[in-house]
């Protein structure tokens, strides 16, 4: 089913095989309409009630031999604009397979288990990562987020529009309140090298790494490039260059990770010195404190590169998410399970890079883990992305038998 | 007359007069097409014949006693997206108001004289300066300009395309050979803060220095930022800011001018390392051999910061223009002019910072010289971009009485 799904937003294709394509579904697209459509009408004929929510998160409850709140299967049906087949649709994809196995088999779970697809989780069309599953999570307030605008079209849409375009601004209040979960787990490729390079089947993730976006805007002054002497100038993007260069020494010598990688210059023409540059920076780092020190020397360093120059400064906070650190009962049921399936030797408790909506389900106090599979080359958020049949099979098993055992827990 | 053409295209504006105005009419748009029309229309009332080339360069010609090739008046209606109400259009309205005396004073020249307004002179929209002036001087190719595609649309369009909607690809030749003119004359801002500092009122421009724009290619590798090592990246844009900083050390260490104005990132998200960035280098010097070092010193430092990473560079030629040296007996009859209207002690003769369409005369072997007037501030491409009336009527007087000795000369 996982390859199914990639015909709504293909793009970068090498070949004619469903499989042989990369991904480009951008959150509250046209694409991701198709394959919300689909999903919606998939978990109706295996019986499932579906709930969509004010922020577009779909909610597909299969029901148990008793009713309340149900354990969830969740991940994003959303990539990448450059993104992969696996990175979020697996873990939609393999809690579909969960309920179908349930549906061939007979099998009622005592609890209610959902299968949820949560809005923008890339935050790469609109600038907030696991951006809907926050609003969820009552981390993030509703009204600001429906005015994001969007960074990847040419006349920029906000979230609320392009709800309302596709259709899928729900009615269900999105809440962990009134819409409560009993446990959320996750099926993810890893995105990063680890398990590779150790030989390990299956990652349970104990915590994910503290991150940040921050937002600058820096000003200076439109002038022509052939007339203007080098030391009359407020060049924005000079000081953005020493910028990028200051926030990558900032996070070798923290051991976290820095980049800039969204950039806007104003003008934007060859010889019109821009008198504007706006960027959002991303730093990580595996501890709050050590994201802490990231920010404040990137703030102090920021300060000191626009001294004594004309250009203007202003930092604003566009995303932060806390190093989230799972639920122990969850970890001990994804571990336990994974050990039956492939063997301790096999297991590799670990840490992700990535950030992810069980993020927001843990931040809402909703117990959670999550189960990683091995990622070719350690390659995310790029066409090649690649998982083996056998690695999904191998983690999908993981998550059913994870599922099945915590709803009797 | 030069404010009445601020109507179309007007953008910034900071009042209600005319005057309170900046301007954004980017080459061959909508705004650039009512401002020819009413070039059209107004000349064709003073009794010119016009002629539109295939690049959309426009010649009023005004008769003269002989028949012959005319003595041209010209510079640009095209201004920069964040311009202002002078840059350029000063040039044709002058030249507009030199016809008008002529007509007022039943005044008939020896030979025609020529308004000119050239096509893209800015290379705002289409990133190459003085382009149609380069055309009609053989100096560039029409078939590959014709192709050049927009660099400030959404939906980028070529020069032919943008020619064709706005009406203006004419049935002239565009050719100093089969199109010839006499001698070109251009009245200009200075663009730079010298006149004013001097308390000059004309600048004579002896010469124009070299320019010139490179294309760079960078490639590198879509990754994720949360997941992907520091040491295992291939970051275009962490390359790209040692290059623009390089850029502008290497100008300081020539005594030249060195910018990066225009930049492209791919895919522009926040979480995804770019794989591709693209930016057009902007570099001058008043000596060619200068230039040239900057451009040897430029190729080899940006090997080297490529060198052990992963990231691939390719270097496109995008335009380049050698130093001009006007033509002496233009020169001198504009100095001569300027001495006999403001005296020998407010006359500079000096070198112009910024390309112009006269470099692509003189290329053409047109006999050419340009008459400077102050820029408040040294202010340029920019909506506060301003010259006093008074510092422009005395321009205009010395274009006028230069153009009438040169018909005689
Ligand atoms: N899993 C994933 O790629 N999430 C996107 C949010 C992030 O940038 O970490
Ligand atoms: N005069 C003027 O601004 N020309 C534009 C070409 C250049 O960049 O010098």
């Amino acid at each position: 089913t996982i390859h199914l799904t990639s015909k709504w937003g293909a793009k970068f294709k090498w070949g004619d095989k469903e499989t042989e394509t990369g991904m480009s579904r951008l959150s509250l697209s046209q694409e991701d309409k198709k394959v919300r459509d689909w999903f919606v009408s998939e978990t109706k004929s295996l019986g499932c009630e579906v709930k969509i929510d004010e922020v577009g998160n779909i909610f597909a409850i299969y029901p148990g031999q008793k009713s309340g709140a149900p354990t969830a299967i969740g991940s994003h049906l959303d990539t990448q604009p450059t993104g992969g087949r696996y990175d979020g649709v697996l873990g939609v994809t393999a809690g579909l397979e969960v309920l179908r196995t349930f549906k061939e088999n007979n099998y009622t779970p005592q609890y209610p288990v959902a299968v949820v697809n949560w809005t923008n989780e890339e935050g790469a069309r609109f600038p907030k990562s696991i951006m809907a599953s926050s609003v969820w999570a009552g981390v993030s307030d509703l009204k600001e987020v429906y005015n994001i605008k969007s960074i990847t079209d040419d006349t920029p849409v906000t979230v609320l529009e392009a709800l309302q375009e596709i259709g899928y601004q729900g009615e269900t209040a999105a809440s962990h309140i009134t819409n409560p979960l009993k446990a959320h787990f996750e099926l993810h490729i890893e995105q990063g090298p680890i398990l590779e390079k150790e030989n390990k089947s299956i990652g349970v993730v104990t915590s994910v790494q503290a991150y940040r976006w921050m937002g600058i805007k820096l000003g200076g002054r439109a002038q022509h490039t052939g007339t203007t002497p080098m030391n009359m100038r407020a060049d924005t993007f000079l000081t953005a260059s020493q910028m990028a260069i200051a926030v990558n020494d900032i996070a070798k010598r923290h051991g976290g990770l820095g980049s800039v990688a969204e950039l806007h210059l104003s003008p934007n023409v060859v010889n019109v010195i821009p008198e504007e540059t706006r960027f959002i920076i991303d730093i990580r780092h595996a501890h709050d404190e050590g994201l802490k020190k990231m920010e404040e020397d990137i703030i102090s360093e920021f300060s000191k590169l626009v001294k004594d120059t004309e250009v203007t400064l202003k930092i604003d906070d566009v995303f932060h998410n806390s190093a989230t650190h799972f639920n122990q009962l969850c970890v001990d049921t994804v571990y336990n399970s994974a050990k039956t399936i492939v063997g301790e030797q096999n297991v590799k408790r670990m840490l992700s890079g990535a950030g992810h909506d069980s993020c927001s389900t843990s931040n809402a106090k909703v117990p959670t883990a999550m189960i990683f599979i091995p990622s070719k080359g350690g390659i995310s958020h790029n066409p090649s992305e690649y998982s083996s049949p056998v690695e999904i099979a191998i983690g999908f098993k993981v998550l059913l038998e994870t599922v099945m055992q915590y709803d009797y827990s």
